[in-house]
């Protein structure tokens, strides 16, 4: 890429692929093999896992194809944790774990966001696929009106990640207007705040659809934040967030003395500009 | 699809296509040929018509090359009332027939959201299209502020289907803020109701854009609900709503008794949980 | 187009390409080199200009080969200009200007939407820059609480134009909430007015990502206003509400006379239509 060449100075550092921090993870909810491989010729260094949405996977025809484009781009690829809700709550999993072997899938998210579960019983769960497939569990309710204190978020997510889950989605649904977040999308900045001074970052991805919720994380987690449902349409617009070449963070990541300097109108280059 | 090698028991049944129920209903504003393929390689199971929006054929190039992507996998194609609307107002809807005919187009779409039309004129309209053409009629108007009383649209979809046309649209509006919704985006369910007891579903298609509305009238509806302007990425998305594969749904279509044995945490497959 | 083969009488004329008025300017957030070919297999001839958003242009892989798609269509591109704030506020002009020499990129946007920059600045790197690039810069903060009364916005329109710029963007950033707009969305059509009626409207470009202000802004300065951030999905919507061959243009452009005739049922090839 252009940035490769002309260096541009204090731009907040990306750690490289394969990385613990600063993952985006996208949201795939029906893409053709053809526009999976759209996605990958422009956002393959910036994706760090890919999502086929809910239930989507097993009603997308020539999905082994689509996988075969996200694997051979080395890029995970799992399923959404309302499919494993939908074989849980028949009794399935034995079922669900045939599929995924099959299909050659070695990660799985473990929710409940939609089914009850006693806290137990997820993390047994949690514990049994572990030995197996890296395991994404979440926590949050898809219910808005299912308000989890902070402490409680705190609780479950260090009991899932005792349990062997690899990294602990915090939930916000697709709109953006659960979990993390307020119906009305505003975010409950509190609770974030709790959970990042109790639980390691690396270990959380924060879904964030939206652009407001994107920068907010960028602005108050930093640059290395881990997202989660970011819109094919929206990683390269993510990532200039990250590295403060979009509007909103133009300044997040610049030196206070530098601001002040420019401020001043004390640019060093008027050449070019007069 | 991975559901015909695994299946999951209690899913709604969806008819084989071409079915009467359960339509969903595409709409393309202006895709390139290739992107209508790529919309067909995961959605041509799930699309049973397709609309081009408004004027958009019209200014389309090489639409010809698009209608043959769509018409060689069997999909039917027509054009928004809007196009109708507009040759209509000129006094030239000779010409428009000449044109659905010279591009093979067998669908039209005859509505009056904009244009003002005798009731009498429509049903006319109707009765001779319908002698050469599939016609879909469209019934309420793209003004937000034109609220008609129930009883009226009741009364003029029947009247609509009795001078031939094959299935009648209930309008909202692209955004969903118009005709079945109100300026704010929230439905009209007292009118829904009305019509749904009055007209055989299978002869309405609701435009249902918003996944908002895609939930409510799956959940009132059913999973065969006839479903129109769904846009090309949400075709997927509607599916598994439809099929009870996403949070939305995941309950809708399960039987109260399954539901009760999961609350109680009897489950049986503990060994693959545990 | 088959507008073309079967004419529709009545439609605003729109200027051939390359033209002055008419313009509609595309935001490309990130499209690989093969879904910039889709949208110009359908929008060629309705595109004037492609900015590449921002900097997502140093970001995107393979920029080359999208800037070649683009190019070998002669259809310009440039840069967002928070691209230039990124060198601008690093004293980095004169790296900036090597990389759109590089790249062949013939056009470049000056703004100081995100960077502070007194206005004597802003105007001596507009004619340093306008001396070997076709300029464009930018009028109005991105902040949506920076309100700036009518007659700046003249002004500043009217000192960017004598300093060289070719035209002047109306910012109204990518969600539609600062500059002409208010934060919740709603335009500022007195501040409008009174930049149209002191400034040649070939010489302005409206920021109109969503479709409310597109039809606003076509109902109030007619087909052919210069419109920007245009969504690449809805360069063809915008052509047919240019066109008045959507619901809310329809009328727009006919003349009150054929209107009449037309609400009185007066139409004249009742032969085809009963």
């Amino acid at each position: 890429m252009i940035l490769d060449e002309y260096n541009i100075p204090d731009l907040p550092a990306r750690p490289e692929k394969p990385r613990e921090r600063g993952l985006t993870h996208m949201l795939d909810k029906g893409l053709s093999a053809r526009q999976a491989e759209d996605v990958l010729a422009v956002g393959a260094a910036y994706i760090d896992l890919v999502k086929l949405g809910w239930g989507t996977a097993v009603i997308t025809p020539n999905l082994r194809r689509k996988l075969e484009v996200y694997q051979s781009a080395d890029m995970p690829v799992y399923f959404g944790g309302t499919l494993f809700e939908a074989f849980f709550l028949r009794n399935q999993l034995d079922t669900y774990r045939r599929l995924l072997d099959d299909l050659s899938v070695e990660y799985l998210e473990i929710s409940d966001g939609s089914v009850s579960m006693a806290q137990e019983e997820k993390l047994d769960a949690i514990r049994t696929f572990a030995q197996d497939f890296r395991v994404l569990s979440e926590v949050g309710s898809k219910d808005a009106n299912n308000i989890m204190p902070p402490y409680k978020w705190v609780e479950f997510i260090q009991a899932e990640l005792e349990a062997g889950s690899w990294k602990v989605i915090c939930e916000s649904r697709e709109s953006g207007t659960a979990g993390l977040f307020r119906p009305n999308g505003e975010i409950r900045s509190g609770l974030v705040d709790e959970i990042v001074a109790r639980v390691n970052p690396k270990d959380i991805i924060f879904e964030a659809p939206n652009k407001m919720q994107q920068v907010w994380f960028i602005k108050h987690q930093g640059a290395n934040v881990n997202l989660g449902n970011v819109a094919p349409e929206e990683v390269i617009p993510v990532e200039t967030l990250r590295l403060g070449l979009r509007g909103d963070t133009l300044f997040t990541f610049r030196t206070p003395d530098v601001s002040a300097s420019l401020s001043n109108g004390a640019h060093g280059d008027g050449a070019e500009r007069s």
